[in-house]
C-alpha cells in the first residue's frame, strides 16, 4: 500500500506491506490525515520514531466486530492493558505506551492502519470528513478544560496563534473567559477575530496579567514568555512538544507559586474521553475548523503538505485514486 | 414615571415619583426588562418585598459620571461596601444586601431605575436589547460554570427546560459535556435540538447516572429529583430558589457522598463577573437567546407578561410610547 515511512528521512513508499488487525483491533481505510507539528518534531528526531506516521485521520472501518462501515476517528494512545497505570485507569500513561504515528505503531499517513477497538469513536452524521480529522487535536485542545477549571470570569491568554493555538482559542472561547491570543502572525491572528482579543507578540509588552496562560508556542521559548504574562498564583498550561531541552528557573515559579499543568491528548479507553467531547463540539457546531485547512496533499506530495500555505494544516486525501 | 409596584398586590401605577441617584448611582432609562420566575415568587410572598420589581434589564444611563447615553445592564446585588463580607470581596454576600426590584431597592419594571455606577457593564454594539435583556440570567447560568469545574468529558443532567434551564443548557453545551436535559414540555425541550439530548421526566427513569446534576426546576421536588438521576460522589447544583422549604434527607448526601452546590447570580464590582461573560458569550453568538422569547408587552399588560405563551420570557417594553 502507499504510505509516508520515516525512518530518519521520510519517504513516500507505495510497496508497503497492507496491515493485518491482531485480536481486538479494527482495519480501518484512511480517508483524511492531518500533519501535526508533533509530526515534524519526529522529522527532528522526537521519540526516535521509526515506521508510518501520522496520528491525525478520519477513516472508515474495513474489519472490526460489528464497526464495519462505520466512520471513525481514534484515541492516539495504546496502553498495553497490563501495567499498574492501565490497571489504574491511565492508559495514555502506559509503561509500555505506544502512539500511532509517535511511538511503536505505525500510523496514519497510509491506505490503511490497525486500531485496537476500544480506541474508536464513531463520527456523527453531521460532522464531515473534513472536520472530523480534525477531532483528535481538538480533543488534545479540550485536555485543558478537563485537566482545569477555567472560570467565565477569569483572564486567559493563549500564546501562539498555529494549529494548536488555533484549536485552543477556538475552545477557550466557548467558556465565556476574558480571551487573548498572543502570536506572530497577523494572517493567522485574523483568523480569531470575535472570538478574542489578538495581538502580536511585540505590542503585548505593557498588558495586564493574566490568571491562566496557556503555552502553544511549540518552541522551547513559550514557557518563558508564559512566565512574562501570568500572574502570581497563576497557572501555566503547557502544550509545546519539541526535541530537546530548555533552560528554565525553576525558582521563578516557587517565588511566584505558579501552577504548571502539562497537557497532552486525550485518554484512551473513556467512553466520555475529550475525544467524545471534541465530536460533540463539532456535531454542535460550535467549532470552526474549515479555516484552518491550509490545503489538500496526495501522500506524494508530502514535502508540500507539511509546509502548507499560511503555516495551517496540511491535510493528506488519502482515499483511493 | 410608569411601573409595577409590588405590595402584598402587584399593580400597575403612572404615578410613581421619579427616583433621584444618590452619591455613586447612575439615573437609567430602562428599554426593556424580563419577567423571572423569582419575581413570580416574590408575588407568593418569597423575600417579603415591598416596591417596583424587575431585576433583568437593559437601558441607557441618563445620569451618571461619563456613563451618560451609554447602553447598560447591571449586577443586581447592592453591597455596603463596608461589611466584613463586602470587604472581603464578596459583596453578593453582603450582611446588609440590597437587591434591585428583590430586596430593598426598587428594580426596573419601570420608565428609570437608579443602580450603583460600580454595578454597570456597558453592552458591547453588537448586542442587541433584546439580547442584552437576558445578560443577567444568562450570568446566573454560567455562575454554575464559576463554581464548578465542568469537564468536557463529563455526563451532565439540567432538570427544569424553563427559561433558567434554557439558558443553563446554552451555556453547558458549550463545554461539550456529554448533556441531557430533562423537562416536562416537549414544546420547551424542541428548543433545545443540536444542544443536549432531550427527554421528559417520565421517560428518563432508566437513565445512566450523571457526574453533575442541575436543579433548574425552581420548586422543591427538584433537589429529591435530582437526588434520583446523580453517580455516589456526584454534584448536584441548586439553582431554585422559591418562597417556603422542602422536606429533605441530608442523610442520602451523606451516605452517597454528594456534593450540593449552591449557585445564585453575578458577584457585583468584579470587572470580570459572570455578567461581563454572558455578554461575552453573546457577542461572541455563542448563545442564542432570541427563541426564549415568549412575547414582548407594555407595563400596563403585565398579567399576560407573567403569563406568556409557551411558558418562556416575558419582556416588558418600557421604553416611552
Amino acid at each position: 500500500m502507499r504510505c509516508l515511512y520515516f525512518d530518519g528521512q521520510l519517504k513516500y513508499r507505495d510497496d508497503y506491506p497492507e496491515p493485518a488487525p491482531g485480536p481486538g483491533e479494527a482495519l480501518v481505510r484512511v480517508r483524511y490525515a492531518g500533519v501535526c507539528n508533533t509530526d515534524r518534531e519526529i522529522l527532528a528526531g522526537y521519540k526516535g520514531f521509526t515506521g508510518i506516521l501520522g496520528h491525525e485521520f478520519v477513516g472508515v472501518v474495513e474489519q472490526g466486530e460489528g464497526w464495519e462501515g462505520k466512520r471513525v476517528v481514534a484515541d492516539i494512545n495504546l496502553g498495553c492493558g497490563r501495567c499498574p497505570r492501565c490497571l489504574d485507569g491511565l492508559p495514555n500513561h502506559c509503561l509500555d505506551r505506544r502512539v500511532l504515528g509517535i511511538s511503536g505503531k505505525d500510523g496514519a499517513f497510509a491506505d490503511r492502519l490497525t486500531v485496537p477497538l476500544a480506541n474508536l469513536r464513531a463520527v456523527p452524521p453531521g460532522v464531515g470528513d473534513l472536520e472530523a480529522v480534525f477531532a483528535e487535536p481538538l480533543a488534545a485542545a479540550l485536555e485543558i478544560c478537563d485537566q482545569c477549571h477555567i472560570r467565565p470570569s477569569e483572564r486567559v491568554a493563549v500564546l501562539g496563534d498555529g494549529k494548536l493555538g488555533q484549536l485552543v482559542a477556538r475552545v477557550l472561547t466557548l467558556t465565556g473567559c476574558d480571551l487573548t491570543i498572543i502570536g506572530r502572525h497577523t494572517a493567522k491572528l485574523v483568523l480569531l477575530a470575535g472570538r478574542a482579543e489578538t495581538l502580536l507578540e511585540d505590542q503585548a509588552a505593557s498588558l495586564a496579567p493574566f490568571d491562566l496562560v496557556v503555552d502553544c508556542t511549540g518552541n522551547p521559548g513559550g514557557l518563558v514568555l508564559a512566565q512574562n504574562f501570568v500572574k502570581p498564583r497563576g497557572r501555566i498550561v503547557l502544550k509545546s512538544t519539541f526535541a530537546g531541552d530548555a533552560n528554565l528557573s525553576s525558582t521563578f515559579w516557587v517565588v511566584n507559586e505558579l501552577t504548571l499543568v502539562g497537557s497532552r491528548c486525550s485518554l484512551v479507553g473513556s467512553r466520555c474521553g475529550p475525544l467524545a467531547a471534541a465530536l460533540r463540539l463539532l456535531e454542535r457546531h460550535l467549532v470552526d475548523v474549515a479555516p484552518l485547512v491550509g490545503g489538500i496533499y496526495k501522500l506524494a506530495d508530502f514535502p508540500a503538505a507539511f509546509a502548507p500555505p499560511g503555516g495551517l494544516k496540511g491535510i493528506f486525501d488519502c482515499r483511493p485514486v
